[in-house]
């Protein structure tokens, strides 16, 4: 299968239906693809051939849709460029990933000058904004309106669709390689669960699609032949009429933009009734939001998706009537359709219901592998399995509870230990500030439960204090026997705790058999 | 992906939920499991190799659900025999897949003496049924019975799952290939659409899994975790009845079981509110048929597909909002969310909606090809497009309209005639008994409309009566230019005409330039 069939089955069976809503320009699916055969014309005259890579760096609009769609026109893969990258992550993604051609839009205009001096690689870059943008970079609408439309080059199936970098706190960026199949089939699960797009779908593009969530939304909206409406960025109230004015059906969003969509007074007096699907990611909801969201939103369906770009991204679905289990709720949903799940302990064997091990994976959305690195790749998809490196446990009906990293899994004395669990109620306790729990070498338990504790300001609670506060509210053998007060918390970018600097402190030589 | 993830995924989901439900006995999905795993160890005792086929000769049954899911655990691909055919028919499936392990229910126990004799490469004879069987067949219960369950054999994607023979009004029988993505993706993409199973379903296989169709709705039930629900043959008052009594949510039928379904007295007065979904193929169904339907079945959402085997089986469908249409109901709808269909012309370049061409298709669910067929798989496969040997046109919104078989539609002074629409006409005057619409050589025209009619008893419409008749409801280049009475009409098997045969007389040594 190939991407570019959704665009092709949507002018087959609506030519004059909207294909694209982007700051009052609408167009039609028979405009969409004349302009995506011209922007391919375009592309191969600048030299791009099949398995050729290009690069996108924009805010949401129709032309990432109309590039990304070009791109796979003429058998080339997309790369979306994380836009909260600094200019080195960037040139660093481009060199790596080979990208000769890229596109900006005006939101990053700054940036092409410092692009081209750190990423030799860059050829060709393309403007996409209404001035006529820096001297060195041609603008997209003179290209689409000087070039023929283009023959589609059929390359599908396996071959390389896109590239999205993943950074994280450890470790340079890596480049996840999804193929055609891939994003196609599980889009495709996705929609067989019955919780998301169907035909006629009208979808909000308002998380960024430089991310594998909203390009997979995209996929789906392609093959249901229905319409995408972009917004550059998100803003509760102007998403809330954005809803109302184009009757949205569906969105992907990140619980901290439900967050502000249901509690911003901007967004307090907007229609927001035709919202049919909702589908939320990156992180479980509090159950005070749900409770909110459904309040606010009472004929919407909500679904979360536990889901990493390396699955393209779904893995499980949490649907809407597990939304008002108050058990399930916690939970981050079970198996998609296209998709197999299961937890392992260190040596991938499985491990019983209700016992905590590596998530693993695999089915139509698993990747193809990190580009250019096989040795990263032989270790992620050893056993032909995704290893997630997240730590979970399945209950009898195999509904999945996330609970750890497994490189923050502690194991003490051969318990396991949810460096999250302990946290959550170390945090409650009004003398801590910020705090990490981490294994480290003991002689006896093999790891122990040591707690790195930044006090909250003017207050300073006694070691003794907090091993009681957690005693009385978790298992014993969850309790810290070690404390460490600290000035400051080693943080990343992203503002996570960088766990790997506390525990190198503590491991220096040893090895943890957790990795 | 491999067919047997949705029984795994069934059992971490589900394991006491029923599973399959066949003459009082119900199994939960994890003593399914466990006896598939010993099934497949039997098969393995028996010497099937990774590879190989494995046969089924019965009436539906739990066990042949057990049987398709075991074959595919060892990595060996299952051939469902059709229970309609001949010894000789069969026996020359089973030669030229080369199986050497067939199952044959007690339904059919009685032709197993004439398959060993026709069919020298079967080894294994496997027997289901409540006496012993014949002396040469083992009892598959024994046999589940006394094997160990072996480890899966991991064998999925693009590898062989199923060869389903098909046979047609001409030529030998093929045997269709399906990989095991073809079988997912197809099952996928229905259940994207909206309009097809659902994680829960209950399943009433009735319709015969000989056929692709059946075996789709199985692959989706597997993949929905839902329950399947076995009746060995098809009786309208006993499927209303199970309707009712397990309370089945979804159906594959085609449209002479649903007249029966619908007007039987025997079902009149059975409750069957819950079937929420019923998918039918094979043919449209009248606009009396839909109505009456609709009336008996209200909240039923009723489905077409257009579908073949070789396309896994769905290319396009018909959803419930469409049966109210009443021009898109004589449609069979729009390309399926994972299908890409088109019409061409003999040059297989596009033709312009409405006009008529032969119907291509390609997308996750094309076949591999034929076994063993290498000739036959290039002529249908011809450019990666499936040429279905349908002719037909799409409207401006892509809904397909079937009009003919491509070898039947007659072309006539450049204007393209569909045989069946002069048939049908024809077909209203009380003179004709039965008739047939075929392309004669003609040198001022190329091809000639010719009508070989049969009267009706007792009455002789003669050839102006008739022509007039014609000319008075349909266009005039469509009317038969020349009659021809004859006393019988020669037929196939299974009551189809057969027109190569009649034909034949007029061409002779002349090729059609439709083939």
């Amino acid at each position: 299968m190939e991407i570019t069939q959704g665009l092709l089955r949507a002018v087959q069976q609506g030519p004059d239906a909207p294909a694209t809503v982007f700051m009052g320009r609408t167009r039609t699916w028979a405009e969409s693809a004349e302009r995506i055969a011209r922007l391919a014309g375009a592309l191969r005259g600048l030299g791009v051939q099949p398995g050729d890579r290009v690069a996108i760096l924009s805010a949401n609009s129709d032309i990432y849709h109309e590039f990304m769609l070009a791109a796979c026109w003429i058998g080339a893969a997309f790369v979306p460029v994380n836009t909260r990258w600094s200019v080195a992550e960037i040139a660093f993604s481009l060199e790596d990933s080979g990208t000769a051609v890229l596109l900006v839009d005006e939101n990053f205009a700054s940036s092409i000058f410092d692009l081209r001096t750190q990423a030799p690689v860059l050829k060709h870059v393309l403007f996409d904004g209404d001035d006529s943008g820096p001297d060195d970079a041609s603008s997209v609408e003179e290209l689409i309106a000087g070039s023929e439309p283009v023959a589609e080059v059929h390359r599908g199936g396996d071959a390389l669709a896109a590239i999205f970098y993943t950074g994280g706190t450890t470790g340079v960026p890596k480049g996840v390689m999804l193929s055609h199949d891939n994003l196609i089939v599980s889009a495709l699960g996705s929609m067989a669960s019955g919780h998301w797009t169907r035909p006629g779908a009208i979808y909000l593009h308002t998380a960024p699609m430089f991310h594998a969530a909203d390009i997979s939304g995209w996929v789906a909206v392609n093959l249901a032949g229905g319409t995408h409406v972009f917004t550059p960025r998100f803003d509760a109230g102007a998403v809330a009429r954005m809803i109302e004015e184009h009757r949205i059906t569906d969105t992907i969003l990140v619980p901290t933009m439900i967050q502000m969509l249901v509690d911003s007074p901007e967004a307090a007096h907007a229609d927001m009734s035709s919202l049919q699907r909702l589908l939320y990611g990156g992180s479980p909801m509090s159950e005070a939001l749900i409770e909110r969201t459904i309040a606010r939103l009472p004929g919407t369906r909500l679904t979360q998706a536990y889901a990493m770009t390396e699955m393209s991204p779904v893995i499980t679905l949490l649907g809407p009537e597990e939304h008002h289990d108050p058990l399930l709720r916690r939970s981050g949903g079970r198996a998609a359709p296209h998709v197999e799940m299961r937890i392992v302990d260190e040596d991938d064997n499985d491990v019983p219901p209700g016992t905590a091990g590596q998530i693993v994976a695999r089915g139509g959305g698993r990747m193809l592998g990190y580009w250019n690195r096989p040795k990263e790749t032989a270790e992620a998809l050893a056993n032909g399995w995704m290893h997630t490196g997240d730590a979970g446990y399945l209950d009898d009906d195999g509904y999945l509870f996330v609970v750890d990293r497994v490189k923050d899994m502690i194991i003490s004395g051969g318990e396991n230990v949810y460096s999250t669990e302990v946290e959550n109620t170390l945090a409650t306790h009004s003398g801590v500030g910020m705090c990490a729990v981490i294994g480290v070498p003991d002689p006896r338990w093999g790891e122990r439960v040591h707690a790195v504790v930044l006090p909250a300001g003017g207050v300073r609670a006694t070691e003794e204090e907090l091993r009681r506060h957690v005693r009385e509210r978790i298992a014993g053998y969850k309790v810290p026997r070690s404390f460490e007060f600290v000035d400051s918390m080693p943080m990343s970018g992203a503002g996570k705790i960088l766990k790997r600097q506390l525990r190198d402190r503590h491991w220096n030589h040893q090895k943890r058999h957790v990795s």
